[in-house]
């Protein structure tokens, strides 16, 4: 059975994430539909790449997804649908998909010209709604439109590395459910640059030295449980994503606080990374390379 | 395999919807369940009204939908089942389906009377589930309830026209998830007022001439991208659902504003149409047309 | 069909949940994955607890529940997999099944020890999944882990009670989407004590005597409707869980108020219940019958 997942600003209360599937299982009564979010931002472009990026990579090979973001067409927001990793994307051609083809090279984009009649300001369920069931159905991008060979760029979605390599230069892109903020600097990014050497992080006027591979680790299990003082702590992490993350541990936003609200961290500040050329001691690289043990799944 | 769609207040912390989705699968395990909407605000009947007109006309004939807002029994809110345009709906009798039934008459509507001795705080889980299941397995309406002819009306659902027919005087009932307001007035109603005449929209002290057919139709796409200023512009649009809405162009209510705050229109709040009877040029004519060109999907 | 429910503190908008449960089909293309809720408040086990233990029942036999709440895995945290009334849980050893547990003896509790090398900041996708679809495919608990008696308890979970049962001190465990604040008081416990006594409920200023069985058992319907004024009045009830509830009538914490707004009741706050031990008349008992009377589905 055909999987199609839907990425909307669409949020949770209006009828319009229902509508969509109502008219996906009119067109396809076998189908198997998939909500990612409908609380992207509205209209936020980099969130939605956010989010698809770390979601598509669990579905199954074969999967279509529905991105609905900003996609009212108009003469410089087209259509486009997508073959790549052997998953197929639907979107407007408005940024969404520059996130994962900087990593990995589309099969197939081509420029969707089906609808070239249809006037409407609701074309996830006019437009993308029909050419996902194409595809579930089997059918080929070339029937549904003209192949293109590149899209639309996002800006600043690559961090900036200075020319001698001593500092990495990246921007908070992502603020999750639990307010950890997420950076553009991705795990195998940093190690290219890092090269083994020790590292200040800076944000705002908080510095971090070590780079955890998940929360609990900060933790000293060894101090007695009443006497530890762990919780409400900032920490940075490579997230499941693989994204270098600030956090803080066991946060909440709206009671303890939270890396975005403890630290007073938003979209779109900056988080830089210098680098330490000095020679480091054998004890030092030992800890570095537990901190920085690639996550294994 | 039938679809049972759930329509309701419940929110998406609590347990509710997952507990009712529970019993659906526990009466009738081969069943498709679609949530249109957990979160209309807590007993808002208009919101329930407009939310399930515009989300169920896209799902296939046959398709059940449970609608759970101010659903407990008591003398004066009995429980009703209605067939319509070849849809079932389960909900109390108070008011939410008078916005769909004033369209298209229902051709069914039984007062449910199989829990007579149910006491429960609970009835959606309780009483529509098993009346839904019964009807996903083939069961006729009256198997479960007594025909009635009428069901509760809500009020203010249609807008006023003066008896030159020269203003409408309509109201806001529905702001979406990007504080677009939604009035009560549809294009069919308005454009059987209209007749070609020239017209002003007045809400609060913003004054709108045009009504257009989709957000980004505001821009003029021959200016240079970045000398246009059309974000965060007010316009005039009949919305997917063909009801007039009052938008701003690529809102966010909680970063750059939307309509609703930043009009500071809420819900309730009048939206009036005043008809110009002057003779109208070629010209001005010709871009009414365009204007009011029926959507076509 | 397997059935796999989620009930985590993933929140509706980043890409956690949506991951999962692309990972579920991309092991085990045919089942039935049901939201309970991704909104409990973040690493809040009461919370959670109360939604799975409300949730669960309503799904049929054999139903697997993951539930993906502070379920780091660390020396203090260990995973677990439940058999309990014929359902499957799979979570933190964290305390969140103790409530289940303390009313249900489980069959069968293992700690599971199928990734003990795995390093991972996102378990549930990583680890529960793939215990979910061992399960869902037939396989035993004792393939995935090594038995274990007993469970982390949380605290609180079980009200007080005086020496001469003249009083019960619970405290308030849970606050709806309607802002109804539930205690951790459940209708068997309190009649056990009650034996038929007449009480008085008391949370902060605010007195009650009476226990109703649905909201709107508090209205007079004799009273014309326009000459009531029973919305926003204050009532306790035993809600659909079965816990004492106090509520207010058609309440909203966004516009009318609540019992948590109103009465300005929040997590912990205590609520307590003095039985009075003078005879009651014959007409005092019968209403209290009635009003404790046994819910009946």
């Amino acid at each position: 059975m055909a999987i199609i997942t839907l990425t909307t600003d669409f949020g949770e209360k209006d009828h319009f994430a229902g509508a969509t599937k109502g008219a996906i299982y009119s067109e396809l009564p076998d189908v198997r539909i998939v909500d990612i979010s409908h609380n992207v931002s509205p209209f936020s472009i980099p969130e939605a790449a956010y989010i698809i990026q770390n979601a598509y990579i669990s579905f199954p090979k074969g999967t279509i997804h529905i991105i609905g973001i900003d996609s009212e067409i108009n003469p410089e927001n087209k259509h486009i649908a997508l073959k790549l990793d052997d998953h197929y994307f639907i979107c407007a051609n408005n940024g969404i998909m520059s996130m994962i083809c900087s990593e990995i090279a589309p099969e197939k984009i081509v420029e969707i010209n089906i609808h070239d009649k249809i006037q409407t300001s609701f074309p996830v369920l006019d437009v993308f709604v029909k050419v996902a069931c194409h595809i579930a159905r089997g059918g080929t991008l070339e029937v549904i439109g003209k192949t293109i060979k590149d899209i639309k760029p996002i800006k600043n979605i690559v961090p900036y590395v200075n020319d001698d390599k001593s500092q990495i230069i990246g921007s908070i892109i992502y603020i999750d459910n639990y307010g950890n903020v997420v950076t553009n600097i991705k795990r195998s990014f940093f190690e290219t640059i890092q090269k083994g050497r020790d590292f200040e992080i800076s944000a705002r006027h908080y510095k971090f030295k070590k780079i955890y591979n998940k929360y609990s680790d900060i933790v000293n299990f060894e101090i007695a449980e009443e006497k530890r003082q762990d919780e409400g702590r900032g920490l940075v992490v490579f997230n499941s994503g693989n994204f270098l993350e600030i956090a803080v541990y066991k946060s909440n936003s709206a009671t303890v606080g939270s890396a975005s609200t403890l630290m007073g961290l938003g979209l779109m500040d900056t988080v830089s990374i210098n680098f330490i050329t000095k020679p480091i001691s054998n004890l030092e690289n030992d800890l570095l390379q537990i901190a920085s043990k690639t996550r294994d799944y």
